[in-house]
């Protein structure tokens, strides 16, 4: 069986500057990933096959980004009983996202997906890691080791701050 | 081939107290219809029969209401070339029914759904009947009286209220 | 009688932008169709004029846009019993769109307008098409076809990025 | 010439409840007006035999309130130059009101309505008396004994309150 | 008396790119007018003064802009019984501007502000002809003529459309 | 002087069930009040002399409610020094809120209203108290036992819950 | 080891009667486990505690609902790098329920709340078991059989409304 | 014990440039403040330390900005009795700023947060100046003399609209 753990879909190629931050943090954090286009609208057949198979491919959890009446993440979770991401991306035909988020959180009893922010594919990445990390002790402490780096981060700002003041902060951007 | 010329779908039997408007209209203007229950999240596979087969079977049109995330009209849409009309339908889990308005009306480029207002199904029939109506002459007069007789009502109403006055009308009630 | 069977409207010239999308697909698709300046507000007795006589002139369904209040679509829809789609236009004055999706979307009983996406332009003149397309089986054909090349364009694209990767294909644009 | 300078319209039987309140604050500041019921979707021409006869018939406003896709004050507005003063009504069929509010509110260049609170048709009364009363001394002398009566309605609940105190005042609801 | 029949005020200098509107067109109806800024937060006596005095200054109107948490146009009404038109200004800080919209639609019942669409001064300006040319004979031929100016424009761009067809319109630009 | 410390207005005496909150808890944490219904747009100048004369008797903070277009807190902050709490109404003529919170919260630069949640007068109470304990020792110590209870009773409800198992609570009810 | 998987908390005990759903569907899906009541603003202390604590219990994912500003998700998902389902409750003092959802879904990069649909307790149960079930294939199966037995129900209603017809269906209610 | 009143803090180095006006405005009303970066999501610890510290610091009031789900000011006011100040920022994710709105706005009761207009960092300076300026004459005087600079600050552009007229003032630019 492979070794890729979590699948990463989007309803088309313009959404990829987006949804690579799912990727891109997937690789950061040490979990494999595939990612391809599947579009529920344009290739229905196609989102079928993918969400059939994906269990028996070994995968333990799918991100399926999309904009707009966004019925790609609640389409596959209808057709898999592994855990679905869903990332609402706030398209160029969007209503400020709202649809986007809409279409994809407010899923009838029975078939969860799981929604995050708007645009917000790096949490997407991070949510399928911990998926994976709850059983797999090494992924999980590579996301322990990734909280500890953002709150040093903050830290290191903080005393940035404090101690140069904030104007000089703002003036040295 | 069948004389039905409409399917009319919703995703559970608790849309039908919305749906059955479409149902009535229809009747009322002498257009043929099947009525059943398809769900794009609990039976995916008899949602792509449905649409798939449509066409083959001579329907016209389809009306599909659905709540929540409401992907059952842009799925259906996404799966045959016949026109899709969508009922957002204010369902219990909704917020307000902006969802399943949303989720409905904001199809991407390509596979367009006709959206009628927030439990519009009367509407929904009747669009349904002015697609047959516009190539079928005698569907297409029953809407032009159907048209008149919504006249006359406002007409008969104005009269009364010219000739009653408000307060009497009111307190008629 | 004439073998123009759309007709496209508009609420002002500052629409077009948006509007042409209808044309152009209607076009692709081999729909004749007309188009024009139709101003609910400014020229009500031509919006009455063009309504009235849209039947007669052999016209199967009306596409009809307008921004802010739109009142157009579904002014016209009151005065004929053709199929009426309306497109909300986000222009300058609106409230990011809201104003034009729910003032064109929610019809009261007895008049629907079809209505599609936030500058939807391109999913009216399908739909039109669509519409033309349900008794005419050449029109039905190409929209199969249609479908079937906006399927293959995401297979291409899925093809793409699962030979390059995600990152080169980002890198090449 | 008739001595009527309001006319009060409506567009719907069922808008009555609500749009009895402009009838009732226009008698108890002694403007005449006449009311009655008009379309705009069922009665076009109706609709324009009003707003075309309004000035001539020697009305100095006109009130008209209508929910949902409210397109009856744009049009009315559209075809005379009389002061149009809507209100939006929150009708069963309504998205919370939002959709009645912004199909009156959010007329193009050219063509005002002076849009009012939702549901707010006592204060398209005051206004429509405040139009006349800006040319009428006798019309405007009442409407600032209303202003003052409104006030000492205020300054008695205060005492009330104070005199008694809140929790005293509660209790004897 | 002064001639001047119109109040135009607005709560920053910096409304003053959308409030000039107002004044532009009342200047093409032949309505004399007033302008100057009032600040309902910062200026309070000044509003106060201003308001009172309206009447006795022989205004007929008082047009008022104001963004954000918008209380200039309410406060005025709430201290003069002359018509009151409310622009809601889409200032830098507001929120898409519904909270512009809302702090001056939605008066109390007894104290009105005929309330335009989002940055509409142009509008409220022809608003405040409207009411004065509901009594001056002058002024309401020249709402008469601007309204066929309108229309005019808008059959000219129709006919534009029409013969040279909407590619080599859009071309042209 | 006296030893009032707080000041709770209200547009109307139909605020009282929602304002009596503020009185209450302050009333719990030994902050002395006065209560009082001041309306900004039926008696300006009432308010206009409650805010200018707050400081000079003594009050720290003025807590002010009020529903729809609510002025009234912006308008006191307009004309004192002091901090301004306001409570967002929700009315019956409200817009499911948003017109109060907008109205409240969305102050220009160099007016604060301290805003809570619709219809958190309690909380304005509390934000009041907060505000005297910052200097007045008895207060502050009152206000961190308030906080200490309102975790114990947290902790009982989670004992209760975790021991009864949470069927037993339900069917408890 | 504890044989617990899941933790449900909430807010309030008042969010119980939406929680527990969280819990039967676990229940039914026979996935252990534990249930009570941590609040984020009355007692951080033991927010803290619990989070901190809970991967060391062997949980795998921890589901976390609260109204209103519904901190509690996302401040759990700050203190552990297990999976976080937030549900959005939407509590008396919620404005229509938006303030729960965003407040749970917005959460910056780097801490993800995997947030089902407002109310969506039962999903959030079935969610938390498709985690487990992704590595425990007793629970992968029983999540089988049970999208099984949702599709089952849909087809019975299906059948019946074909069989009886959608009006007897009605007045059988 | 220090002299610092007034603590200022922030979810990101990001907020800086809008938190700044709070600081900027603090030091012009002559009240000192430290600043800092405190992330509730990315390091829970340091808001606890930092909470908990505050009031034996001396501080009176905590200002606190966030953007998206911004939990910041809710977690510090679940842990200090001083009072809060939120600032809703409007960060480069969210959904045009309602969601930093809401999550800061709609706390539970018994735990307020005093919020002001979203990126309102200025006005949040000013209220702690205010809470301040309760107790300390000489900060009071400062702000009833800020008040006055705002004022003539209008006055004088009043002036100057209304001796060079508004389309000098508009080319002047």
């Amino acid at each position: 069986m492979s070794t890729i753990r979590v699948g990463i879909i989007m309803g088309s190629q313009s959404d990829l500057p987006v949804m690579k931050d799912a990727a891109n943090v997937l690789k950061e954090l040490g979990v494999e990933f595939e990612l391809t286009i599947v579009s529920a609208h344009r290739t229905p057949e196609r989102l079928m096959g993918y969400a059939q198979s994906a269990k028996g491919k070994g995968l333990k959890a799918i991100i399926a980004g999309a904009g707009g009446a966004a019925h790609l993440p609640g389409m596959v979770a209808s057709m898999t009983s592994l855990p679905v991401i869903g990332v609402p991306v706030k398209s160029s035909n969007s209503i400020d996202g709202w649809d986007s988020v809409l279409s994809i959180l407010q899923m009838p009893g029975g078939v969860p997906v799981a929604t995050v922010a708007l645009d917000g594919a790096k949490n997407a990445g991070i949510l399928a890691a911990q998926i994976v990390g709850a059983f797999d002790e090494k992924v999980g402490e590579r996301l322990d080791q990734y909280k500890e780096e953002m709150k040093q981060k903050v830290l290191d700002s903080a005393s940035n701050v404090e101690e140069l003041g904030y104007e000089k902060v703002l003036s040295n951007k």
